[in-house]
């Protein structure tokens, strides 16, 4: 069981309550049968459900000690009998939303004031700044003159959100984050420390100086996205910087001014994109990738970790290797290179 | 023309107004003319000033509806007639000094509290601190005993300002940003969330456990220098770590303790710089780039993206690669290691 | 001498209160004699006590104007006569020891506000949060309901410390520190902007949308840990994320969840580690290194700066390039390359 200072769990649900949330059927259980628990295949007991989703957890699979598992039809003859199988084709997307009903909170990332209802008496928001119904904004926040803010909105300790910055409802704005010059949708999540909407990094460079340009863009993030901890995402230099809808972003992430990122891309932790590069609808950066500025990157495409892009890429393809080139091409490389090492110490 | 809830829009100026402040010659226009706003070439309409600096939008200059264009002399065949022509050698940076003219705020990287006059109620400072004339302190800013704040400074919600900490004048320190055992001089922009001072990574290794080396240096920040969002910079081990005049540095950057950054350097984002490195003045280091500790970098050097440069390099080289090598042995490296898969795909 | 606005010079001390710091031996000097500061070898005067490590700084030895020198019995004859030598086979960490005894507030990472006894009249401290003896809580820290503090801890301004959050004693918070869903060991140092506890990078990926998978574990920080400043690291999604005991972390480090670092473990800036690997105790990891998931790295492993990490590790080993290969390997591929290229020249 999770730690119950920082996790309260809910339920028991019934097998049936669970199918229901997972959208899987159920086989070879009884759908009255409480389950009180989530746990790993080889952490779970008697009364906890737990999911088998690869393959190379077949083995924990025949041994676990659960009494439900969210599965694959084609996967379920290694499950010991006796435990009842919540078949589905997708058994992490199921058991994700069952974890969520026992652990609501968790599945919210900001949960520091769970009693608070209402503004913090240390909160500071001006007159002229419009809090919807429900919100709870904590201590120290900031938030400034023309703001708005939409029903249920959640905004950690020490948040600042300037002036005339909108967010739409069900947001969660972890403690720290300094939102300014950006139009945000419902349901976004932005977790401690992430910067939003300071000025991209554009100067007429010379020797007599640098000269600062006026970044006059904004920061559009849709909905239903998340951006990680300490990330930052410049506003656009006249062009706004957007994130599309559902697009996940991870930890120390930097997004430069008038980058696009299309719907449901994933960009994982210390990735880079310089400024004015679009990326396609559900694109997969991997972790410490670099993408050079002015580039459009296709649909579908992925990186693997730590790719340099120094050139457009069409949709659907699977680059890797820095600077980047098929991944395949990138393979036989990484083998080439293997081999050139070798036959030049027999040469030397 | 910019989203009016974050960026106050002046003016209207005349053609001989904007020639002034770009330092440009005015040529096929009436003088007189007011110029309402800034657009981009493909975005302006009537009573716009756009700009013509990079040959790529050419094209886009042909069919621009601007009223003026701010160019150089050998494009300015490329204008449409009728449309006024804002001569300068330098069309990116006339462009700066004419956007700045129309959107002050947009320039100042912290306009969180615009109405604000002085010293917001929630600010706690120091009796023992020295505050300038005309400084704005946000709400939830703390400034320590003994730190001393220019006239007309700005300092961000959240800030913190360590004891002894001096700053010159017209400084901007955004929100929830920390400074410790520093000295900045004047003009100094830091965005969010950026960490000046911290003690450097310093210990004395060993099984027995590692011993943490007091750092007793500081960090001296120069006139004119800007810092991105969340980028750290440490304090000397002994010597001072310092940034000189001018430099620029980008967001997520780390500069590492008794590194010596020359006048008017580039540091663009991610890029880390080790311990005891000295940059030379001018210097341009792009995205993603590491720099080994104790290594001399002579002035005028330019690092491509993700280069990992491990010793000196001497002046003026332009260099790529990890091991970074001059960028032309570099270009030759990526065309061999292509050719080297190809024939290894013959012989396979 | 440091700058006395941010460092309290203590002291002076006798040569024999300075071997005994040093666990060294006193050789040519009088035991009674005065010492009154610490300095680098070409910096030191009459009075100062320097050290001598590196054997590159031989010559500088050779001038030092020191009264006193730490340094290893086989170099003790570059010293000048009358330069007392502090004989231990550790000079940079009987430096270390010094170093502190003369400047104890430069040990300690956090001395925003050294006059400050107990709590400030700004810190919001829920009733039901237990803080221990002689604590410092500066001002605009947000401190939780059921969060237990040790005795003196100093947890600086603007930093928010979560519900249910257990610290030992002694530890030292970082102005603007989040933490959230973490066990923290005694005598721990988190920097500026660190975030500890958000909950991890994990989602049931899907073209419908990605599907949050509640993170229901914690982070678990042993004894005298420390990490740096904005750096990051993700609760573990059900088992736990454990940073080992006496793990040095430096900046902008990301750190996923359910990583495990065995004991003294040194992490340099601008490193990430993804989910669920595991690196043995006493593993140093070099500049902006890139370690894929699952992986396990035996103990005492070392990475060259930028390394990309994609296989297991056996202990021990010296790793460099990416994908990284041993040290060995890596300093051929890179002659082959550079080989390659100029074989290529000749025949184009």
């Amino acid at each position: 069981m999770a730690d119950q200072r920082f996790f309260r769990l809910r339920g028991p649900f019934s097998l049936a309550e669970l199918a229901s949330l997972a959208d899987a059927r159920l086989e070879q259980g009884d759908a009255s049968k409480q389950i009180r628990d989530v746990a790993a295949l080889d952490a779970a007991a008697e009364g906890h459900v737990t999911f088998l989703d690869n393959p190379k957890y077949t083995d924990q699979a025949k041994h676990t000690k659960a009494d439900a598992c969210v599965i694959r039809q084609d996967m379920i003859e290694c499950l010991p009998s006796g435990v009842a199988a919540l078949i589905t084709d997708e058994p992490y997307r199921g058991y994700a939303r069952i974890a969520a009903a026992f652990y609501p909170d968790a599945a919210e990332p900001n949960p520091l004031q769970p009693a608070l209802a209402g503004i913090a008496v240390g909160a500071v928001i001006d007159p002229d700044a419009e809090i919807g119904d429900d919100c709870q904004i904590a201590s120290g926040a900031v938030i400034e003159v023309g703001a708005r803010i939409g029903a249920r909105c959640r905004v950690g300790a020490n948040a600042t959100i300037g002036r005339g910055v909108v967010l739409g409802s069900d947001c969660v704005i972890g403690p720290g984050v300094t939102l300014t010059h950006c139009l945000i949708g419902s349901r976004v999540v932005i977790h401690a420390g992430a910067r939003i909407g300071q000025d991209g990094f554009g100067f007429a460079l010379g020797p007599k100086g640098h000269v600062k340009v006026p970044q006059i863009g904004r920061v559009v993030i849709e909905d239903d996205v998340e951006i990680g901890a300490n990330s930052t995402i410049d506003r656009g230099s006249g062009p706004d910087t957007l994130i599309g809808r559902g697009c996940k972003i991870d930890n120390l992430v930097m997004i430069a001014h008038n980058v696009r990122l299309g719907p449901g891309c994933i960009v994982v932790a210390q990735t880079g994109i310089s400024g004015s590069t679009e990326i396609g609808q559900g694109s997969v950066l991997a972790a410490q990738v670099g993408i050079a500025g002015h580039l459009k990157i296709g649909a579908g495409t992925q990186f693997a970790a730590r790719s340099g892009v120094m050139k457009d890429v069409a949709a659907g393809q699977t680059m890797g290797g820095a600077p980047a080139i098929p991944m395949k091409q990138w393979l036989r490389q990484v083998v080439a290179l293997n081999r050139l090492i070798k036959r030049r110490g027999v040469e030397e």
